[in-house]
């Protein structure tokens, strides 16, 4: 396993984009500052947790094996996930950006025994009655994944599910059934140990959007064939390259600094442009850390504000026919973050045909010229824009990306001055929800 | 076919939500600049294509026909839309608002014989091989729509496909194509005049992001079994609602005034909120039609500035564990519009176990539940919002849907100012790419 993912911000410098950039010195004069910032993250022991997962080999061994010992039974063709929020969109990051696109479509043989993967992450009653006509319930695993073992939806959906089960294969139900959830406390803890239902602990004090390293998003991948091991592989490689003090050498401080300062210039939109199908559940997966991480209220002595930039996410090239006159003709409100590959590790050539400018070209080519003239576009109309780049995709470099992102939200978090690891607002529509529910039964 | 779309707006006053919001005075003060609005938009009639397209019920039933008696020979299986941009997201939109969320994995007799469906727009070389790895190549018809009959990814992925068909079928691999283009000019146009290839003509004038209801997303919902007749006599009454000068009377005009207002006030941020997880493709062809239509640079006698909201989609209730934080806490720059719908037409109930506010409840109930907890947030936090709500989803009211935004959207150019047809920075994406592959060949 070698190489690095690499991020290149010179398009976000001043000599490249104009007035809407920052000046290198600028980047450099917030040393001083990174360094204060990584002493306060060090003091937020209670938060840390996602900085050790990357050493859990050991655990990520005994998943395999448990996950090996199962797909060897034949049993089972399908693994369902009811999660939501930090205990879906990391476990479908990962099946997207390292699975064949259309996996759920691959015979059994074609998967290698590896299970088909669903990630039920709403309540909508279509969605839910949809999943259940198209897979053979016998043949399922239910991965039910709650931190707190009291998420809403995730109860809904697990009961519902339970019902089924229990109507199709009686008491062995509990066989078909993994629940992940903290160690100790909570609902699905209390299930697990009255019913007897094997279960992964969470590790206490890992956020939701901080997890995917963990059980909460290794179980899934491994059960779809993909190899974790070489994923906290990864991770592990960037805890070292991102341990410096030095922020010009640090890629996740970096990045966070870069977002910090476009921020105070207005750029209040942060998009994240994936140049590959591969990455597009990964800027998903991104939207969660990022917004719920940094969308902060913030009280001081002189009263309160408000801060955040908003992800969003986008596809290259298919949002170049959608979303790109904005990001080109618009306000100067936003910076783009190009999540690239260089080699797609794929060579299609298209036929001779009379369009010149196609002919016996590889698709491979055509894609990535796109992606550097959509890049060129936007630097010449002063949107500053970034590329975090990967030599490759497999499983040692989404490990990297991953841990990447996480550590820069949460160095960003101490650049704007929030908490990167709670979400207070969402309180607010359970305490609403609960009231309309108790109020009308 | 009764009932109509309702479009509430009272959470975008400053009644309910503070400053943040309108005064229902200066929504009803616009009334004069509406009517010149409307004006406005008469005049440009080489723009108003997608205005008669409702009316077109011959060309929708001839469709149908056509549609029914290759679906009676029983030969295929799969439809392919290869297209990108405007001939995509209306294909998947009306895909996913109307048929089985999985529906591609349903036999052959449970989709009555109607075709799955495929849309191929981006030309990310592992999307193509893994697309062609799961279809039989013998049982698909490929659409390809491109109104230019230029586009390059379009042009790229027929090209590749052509080839394959060729050496499978030999001659007989025109039978298998449909091309979707303009009626004179263009390589598409010309392909099929040459191969005497079975076409469809997009209507002159008509843009990409309005085109739903033409050819372009038609052939392709009547080959999944969508009725496209009640599409058009849905967007017919779509047109009659907003045929009023009267603003407080006209739905599409109070979206567009409502937008328009709030972005005056620093929301350069438009959420669309899907609260079903069919209408997640409808928020994500809407944000193709709002982002190009409205990001425009302007040039003015004091020179040039730039202008346009950034429309971001968003799923509930799934995104209240991932985007709701930052919508409650963060900064005050967006205005949500739910997308909803009163009845899903499902209920499945909830089996009593020792969650008390959930046991035996329905899932229905739930989530409009969390729907409404989220309003009750997002208006107590001063987040203004709106609600576009169908009476229940069919192709009736998706048609209006689809009329009610792309209306609101020409409304929305001409309160800003812009030319909400035109998209003239995507050329310089073209022109990049042109050069580049032209230096390196």
């Amino acid at each position: 396993m070698t190489g690095t993912i690499q991020f290149n911000y010179e398009n976000v410098l001043s000599e490249k984009v104009g007035k809407e950039g920052i000046e290198l010195e600028e980047l450099k004069n917030l040393q001083k500052r990174f360094v204060q910032v990584k002493k306060n993250l060090l003091r937020k022991k209670e938060y840390l947790a996602f900085t050790h997962l990357p050493d859990n080999l050991t655990q990520a061994r005994e998943i395999k094996k448990f996950v090996k010992k199962i797909r060897d039974t034949h049993r089972f063709d399908n693994f369902v996930v009811i999660g939501i929020g930090g205990s879906a969109l990391g476990n479908r990051a990962l099946q997207d950006s390292l699975n064949h696109p259309y996996w759920n479509f691959l015979s059994k043989e074609e998967r290698k025994g590896w299970l088909r993967l669903f990630v039920l992450d709403n309540i909508d009653p279509q969605e839910f009655s949809g999943l259940v006509r198209i897979i053979d319930l016998k043949k399922t695993i239910f991965n039910v994944i709650s931190k707190s073992g009291e998420t809403t939806e995730c109860l809904a959906n697990f009961a519902l599910f339970k019902d089924l089960l229990k109507k199709k294969v009686r008491n062995k139900w509990r066989e078909q059934v993994i629940i992940t959830t903290d160690e100790k406390k909570g609902y699905l803890r209390k299930i697990a140990n009255e019913e007897k239902i094997f279960s992964y602990a969470v590790p206490e004090n890992l956020g939701g959007r901080y997890s995917v390293l963990s059980p909460v998003g290794l179980v899934s991948a491994a059960f779809a064939g993909i190899d974790i091991e070489k994923l906290l592989l990864g991770a592990k490689e960037m805890v070292k390259i991102c341990s410096t003090d030095e922020l010009m050498d640090n890629p996740a401080g970096l990045y966070a600094a870069i977002q910090y300062l476009l921020y105070q210039r207005g750029k209040n939109i942060s998009v994240m442009l994936a140049y590959s199908n591969r990455f597009y559940s990964i800027a998903d997966w991104y939207r969660q850390l990022w917004a719920e991480s940094l969308g902060k209220e913030v009280t001081t002595s002189t009263g309160k504000y408000s801060i955040g930039p908003t992800p969003i996410k986008a596809l290259g090239v298919t949002d170049q026919h959608s979303q790109l006159q904005l990001y080109l003709d618009g306000p100067k409100d936003k910076v783009v973050t190009f999540l690239s590959v260089r080699d797609s590790g794929e060579e299609i050539f298209l036929p001779q045909f009379n369009q010149n400018n196609l002919s016996g070209k590889s698709l491979n080519k055509i894609f990535h010229t796109e992606e550097e003239a959509t890049r060129r576009a936007l630097t010449e109309k002063q949107c500053p824009n970034c590329v975090v780049l990967l030599p490759e995709i497999n499983p040692y470099m989404i490990g990297q990306l991953f841990y990447f992102f996480e550590l820069a939200t949460a160095y960003a978090g101490e650049f704007f001055q929030v908490n990167p690891f709670d979400q207070p607002a969402v309180e607010l529509i359970k305490k609403y929800t609960k009231n309309l529910l108790e109020n009308e039964s």
